[in-house]
């Protein structure tokens, strides 16, 4: 059923996620690719306001009531915005996907495995994303660039991040042929790079 | 740890379980015990934000989506309000609890029963009420009961609403020592009389 080809970036708070997606956005549009900007959680509007709950409520939250709003969004998103797009033969990128749930709520706050297997299963109709770019950095590098008031989740704290972005790296190791690993401490124009390269690659092997 | 009471009320939209919660809150106060009334989804204050997205929003929500959010409801109203009603001796009476969710989500709307299964696990935490009050109707009859206008579960039809009925049932048929049926089509004196039975009975061995 699937035509197009399906790309996710991640990486902690502050990786420079937003620029590449947008950078990556314009050169396959110049390409000529249909390309859908998409992330999670958001793009529907059910996903916008659990985004909003999730990163700029006041109250504190349950982690395994966090990880069902994640999931609650990734499930909307999946069937509403990414398989009618993937089935029309666009290009999907996506700014965080599952990798993301098993690096925060997993590493991060210590949900059970089993559960997050299960619920990402279900959550994701099986789509597994062609090439996951992950942006790697220290988060004492990455925390002090963000430039905006930190919302929930960045301010969890350095700790906290450090055991995020060991979880990227776990997942990166053990899915190689899945995961791109960039480091996201080079120049701007030098990730961006290497993310075309990839992109390419990916587009003409799917 | 566990040293109060929780005691759920069960039931297809229109069955009379608020009327049915609001009379034995009464009866319990007047013998002096501590009472607790929540609703699920509810009673914290993401469970009211997401009880607002789930039974009043317009957007269609993907089956998937809604048992998660569901889910988170009840894993924050577990942890914030009635694990620690219990641990102080307080009768926690629930109208719903994850009952309401085999019964809406996988018998009515088909989601898979293993994913009910795990997510109900961790957003219970392993609670399991004393008893469940299971009123039983009609869709027929309940629905032509409902004096406001109808919510996003209860607009899915009187055939949606047989086949919510039939999952209540099979429950109850297959836990006959946690769930008691009562007929809700009787007075509602008869069946307040009963549930009061019940709670005594309830009380006594908890």
């Amino acid at each position: 059923m699937k035509k197009g080809t399906f790309i996710v970036i991640e990486g902690i708070d502050g990786s420079g996620k937003t620029t590449q997606v947008d950078r990556l956005k314009a050169f396959l549009s110049e390409r000529g690719h249909r390309v859908l900007i998409t992330r999670d959680p958001g793009s529907t509007a059910l996903g916008e306001k659990l985004r909003e709950v999730l990163l700029y409520s006041r109250q504190a939250i349950d982690p395994v009531a966090e990880t069902m709003l994640y999931a609650a969004a990734r499930a909307q998103h999946v069937s509403e915005r990414i398989i009618p797009a993937l089935r029309g033969d666009v290009v999907v990128v996506s700014d965080r996907f599952f990798g993301s749930m098993y690096a925060y709520q997993g590493w991060g706050k210590g949900v059970d495995r089993d559960l997050l297997d299960v619920v990402n299963r279900h959550s994701c109709r099986g789509l597994i994303p062609d090439a996951v770019i992950l942006l790697d950095i220290d988060p004492a590098l990455s925390l002090s660039r963000l430039k905006r008031p930190a919302d929930r989740m960045e301010s969890e704290g350095q700790e906290f991040m450090q055991r995020v972005r060991r979880g990227y790296l776990d997942m990166a190791r053990k899915s190689p042929s899945l995961y791109t690993v960039i480091d996201a401490s080079l120049p701007v124009d030098e990730i961006a790079l290497q993310i075309r390269r990839m992109a390419e690659s990916c587009l003409k092997t799917t």
